[in-house]
């Protein structure tokens, strides 16, 4: 199995350098066919990059890590080689721009939604954004029975899915399926709860696991 | 110190039960004056109930347990009696009207702040909205270090709300503080992704921890 990571930035080289070190061959897409060059020549013989439509033409299965405001514009520049394969977004719709972050998207939308729209074809699987870099690749480096999230419309893809993430280090029953893509609106919304825990943390390296009472 | 309840449904009655089980004079406020009747009957000699205004006349310190749709109602309804005092705010904005719940209030908006420009004499602290009732009155009916937030402008009001969440059962170093009143746009977003666990859970007798790695 090939696989694409489209995005450059943290994100993407973590997930990107995680499928090499699997074992896997991968493609780094960026807009410019040599915005992954860099990482593709220290990641090894499994490595490689190109543009977003050349990354998205060679994986069987894509990530889409580009920054939230960058999302829709990269998926569909490769949106023809994207057709009918797993597209996995990573992405987080947030704002910036004003005094705390927001979301871009809204409360009754989400960037997960978007990027399906944009690529119809594609079935999109919205996992891991809840969750810092190096955790989500590497879950193991948080002790105990932490969780991530996904969603999607396509049950296969899902599934698809949810298989990467146990190579990844995520055993299925820490994996929350949040049900059809809308579940996008609640773990991208999730991201503002986050960002307060990281500022009390002072560290990005945790997740939240679940705690169960008895009934 | 005398406590007021404002608001007669499950996490009313089970914030007031709490605060006579732990030896507090409190009154329930309803709408009419007897909405609160059959709790106060039940409860014992510290328990009264009353309207809203009457309620939060009486309490030195007031919860806002309302339906999120009637909370600002509520609250204006008593805005005299508010006056100075500390108003814990445990409403939660959701929209149950169409297909999926969502929260009326946006995501650039919350309900804690609504409730702070209704009385803006109060000093409001949103808290314990990101938690079942049974959990939030009693914490150590769960297992683990699982977390309660706050979140408000006034830091006096907020080391109030604390101590009387350390009376609940929450220790300080599992209250986190999300800042000033805007975290209430964090703590009641994450209503979505709590509606999404409660799902795959299959009760409501839960709440998340923070996992931390090593950096």
């Amino acid at each position: 199995m090939k696989y694409a990571v489209l995005g450059t930035g943290m994100v993407g080289r973590a997930i990107a350098s995680r499928l090499v070190e699997l074992g896997h061959e991968t493609m780094m897409g960026s807009r410019s066919a040599d915005g992954g060059a860099e990482w593709a020549d220290g990641a090894g013989d499994l490595a490689s990059a190109g543009t977003f439509a050349e990354a998205a033409g060679f994986g069987e299965l894509v990530f889409n890590c580009t920054a939230g405001s960058g999302a829709v514009e990269a998926v569909t520049s490769a949106a023809d080689a994207l057709a009918v394969k797993v597209l996995i977004d990573v992405t987080n719709p947030i704002d910036a721009s004003g005094d705390a972050p927001t979301l871009f998207t809204g409360i009754d939308d989400s960037l997960g939604e978007r990027v399906q729209a944009a690529v119809p074809s594609a079935r999109v699987v919205k996992a891991l954004n809840t969750i810092n870099a190096d955790v989500m690749t590497h879950p193991g480096i948080v002790p105990g029975e932490h969780v991530c999230f996904v969603c999607g419309d396509d049950e296969d893809a899902k599934r698809t899915a949810v298989e990467l993430l146990g190579e990844f280090g995520w055993p299925p029953e820490r994996v929350i399926d949040c049900g059809d893509l809308t579940g996008a609106r609640a773990t991208e919304a999730y991201l503002l709860i986050w960002l307060k825990m990281w500022g009390a943390i002072g560290s990005a390296r945790w997740n939240i696991a679940i705690e169960r009472g008895t009934d």
